[in-house]
């Protein structure tokens, strides 16, 4: 594993140094974001001055900014730069209802964003010798020119060639000898569907690395992805609203992604109340900018569901690092007084061979009580065996108590017995009388 | 009329400043091109030393490059650089037959071409307090990474639109303010359409500029795109050999476009005979590259028609300007020994409003003599009468002989009596017996 960082001293700085760089840039990101309508409003009715913040946990005192806010103020109410002779990029969400989200970067804020992007990519041992390709779409979505202005800083040779066309992608790689990729997990497995259907040994490419991110996956798909294609695969976090990619990446211990702490300021909230939950624990996550001139977001709800993984890492960085994305704080439901997203579940069943990959949560009144009903497929490679059936329903149920806190009523059904959905998959049903 | 300059020095020098600088740059050019497999073969084959060039017309010493050698020495053929250390991005056109054609860029070269595109946007007045939005697709087409880095090195606030969802484009041209926007002509026109359908006076957003190319269209076109959408609509000539966008520019007098010869080496060549053409004629356009280290290319046949414009421009700059582009070389027909391009006679045609759009030019060899049959349509506008018919029919004819310098037989014909095409029209039908 090479140890190798692209910015030592950052990287590996004592926490101590790192929580002091962060409250210095929170405390001018604070003074930066009172030039704007938003915030200035939101400042002056919460009573915040820039004395208001002296230590990190002080950020407290700010309230969330959420996407409503941000399309009730939109396009520009939350810019607190000047906009008109310093803004040199606008990104925005997709906005497929009502008003897209819109960000606004200064050249400052496009370098530091290019500087975190090769920062992820160097980290993952990719160097300026490595021909990068980017199958993200281009233009607004910030997959395209977040990469490439990233990977272009770090000096590699950049392929942009953007979505689609998958046997052009596949040229490319043959043709220019493409060593990392960037692309959608479900797009990196069709990728290795064409090449076996062309002919070509998918593991015997040019091929080394892959970014994979923007899109859900298990670990479990990332192994596939690994194994079918004969690459390490990276999982990649970012969203537009923080600017795009390079927020938080794995490193080569694949386990967790390290947030850069510099740059972005980190909480993890029960969905609920609003409360910090203690390290190690699922919740919302809650994020600052600390590097944004032009645009600063201060506690935006980002409705990704994640923990902090507690303990340090063996490649010497000291930003803490997050648990893939368990979900959307959207899809929790509470049952009993616990709040449960799909995800902890979804976590338990793929462990299990015998289990296929299709499951359903009903949650039901029965007797006046709340109850949660698992049902989920069987595999293949189940048995027949009564005996061991149950002797696998009941490991399920212990273990699924352990995560969620709650004893569900599994049932094992047959393979295609439960409604296959196209697109998203609806993993909860709520039929209980008095939904909470 | 702005009279300020991106590069004062650059854009105005003496002639002689100008040229001394071309002798310099060439020889530093053809040095470097000698790293590469394929002009160190062709330069080897035709002696060609770094002694060989003493003076900028030296260069005619070399063969010309064509796409057909592009492709015969795919992929890397014609990289001089060290691609493996130092290349940061590769272009590469469609490629709709064949391998497409590829370009490698070093960080050197990525900067010296958004130094160009910020050199045209600042020439037609577009300032760093402008939005401008990019409706060209992006990924390996350079239509959208070239504006757009040129356009930050400007400092504009860029909107990275890419292509398509027109009601998209509008939304962000209401919302963000848009002031300059790169368009190609036809969905320039597209969108004044939209606009008028969503009860929006195409004349009333602030739009101010638009950049308009990669389409060949028309003086008369420009005219309808500024009088719909109430702007000024300058033209931008370009292409993936040589870089993308930023090649040549119109400039606020919008009479030609200004051709960076600090950047380029220009010629016009009979497409025939490969000869130098005097300035004023038309024939193929024939490019060197003088800034890219990377991959530099001689002499390359772009098999575009244009002419130099005689003459100085009032606007204060000294590279010369090259008129609109009038099809391609390959569309050219030799007629009792004269090369004639179809644009030549649509140029005349369009002058006419008694006339339509649609014409046809058949080549026949009557009595053992080729013959040259105009026929076009006539519009809506034009009178029944027999002797104003007559009287236009000669004017026509007078007019296309001074330009082609051969007298066709020209045929007014009924509105909607010739075929119309889908796609690219077919312009020209050769029915010589013996076809030159």
């Amino acid at each position: 594993m090479s140890t190798e960082y692209w910015e030592e001293e950052i990287e590996t700085a004592p926490r101590s140094k790192l929580e002091e760089l962060q409250l210095q840039r929170l405390k001018k990101t604070i003074n930066l974001a009172a030039n704007s309508p938003y915030y200035k409003e939101v400042f002056s009715q919460n009573n915040i001055t820039k004395d208001s913040i002296q230590t990190l946990s002080d950020i407290r005192k700010i309230p969330f900014t959420t996407k409503v806010d941000m399309r009730a103020h939109y396009p520009f109410g939350l810019v607190a730069g000047d906009m008109r002779n310093d803004g040199v990029r606008i990104h925005s969400s997709s906005g497929t209802t009502g008003n897209p989200t819109v960000i606004v970067h200064s050249q400052h804020d496009i370098d530091s964003w290019a500087n975190l992007v090769a920062r992820c990519l160097y980290m993952v041992g990719i160097r300026k010798t490595d021909v990068f390709q980017n199958s993200s779409g281009y233009g607004m979505f910030t997959g395209g020119l977040g990469f490439q202005y990233g990977a272009e800083r770090l000096g590699c040779l950049t392929i942009p060639a953007a979505a689609g066309n998958s046997k052009r992608q596949i040229k490319f790689i043959n043709d220019f000898k493409t060593t990392a990729l960037h692309a959608i997990p479900s797009y990196a497995i069709r990728l290795a569907e064409i090449l076996q259907e062309e002919g070509i040994d998918p593991q015997s490419t040019t091929l080394k690395t892959l970014v994979i991110g923007a899109e859900p996956h298990t670990d479990e798909q990332r192994r596939k992805i690994e194994q079918l294609l004969g690459v390490k695969a990276y999982n990649s976090f970012g969203m537009t609203e923080m600017n795009g990619p390079g927020v938080a990446f794995e490193c080569q211990n694949q386990d967790g992604m390290h947030f850069w702490e510099d740059c972005y300021f980190v909480e993890i909230i029960d969905p609920e109340t609003g409360e910090q939950l203690p390290e190690g624990e699922i919740g919302e996550l809650v994020l600052t900018t600390l590097d944004r001139e032009m645009m600063p977001l201060i506690r935006y709800r980002t409705r990704d569901l994640t923990r902090i993984i507690p303990g340090k890492c063996s490649c010497g960085r000291t930003h803490l690092r997050i648990d893939r994305i368990q979900g959307r704080s959207d899809d929790m439901f509470i049952i009993k007084g616990v709040n449960i997203f799909p995800m902890q579940v979804e976590k338990i069943l793929v462990q299990f061979p015998q289990l296929g990959s299709n499951y359903l949560i009903t949650l039901e009144t029965v007797d006046n009580q709340d109850e949660m009903v698992v049902e989920v497929e069987l595999s293949n490679l189940s048995s027949d065996n009564y005996i061991d059936l149950e002797r696998i329903r009941k490991n399920i149920t212990r273990q699924l108590k352990d995560e969620i806190l709650v004893t569900p009523k599994v049932k094992l059904v047959k393979k295609g017995s439960l409604p296959e959905s196209e697109g998203k998959a609806v993993r909860v049903k709520d039929r209980r009388d008095n939904k909470s």
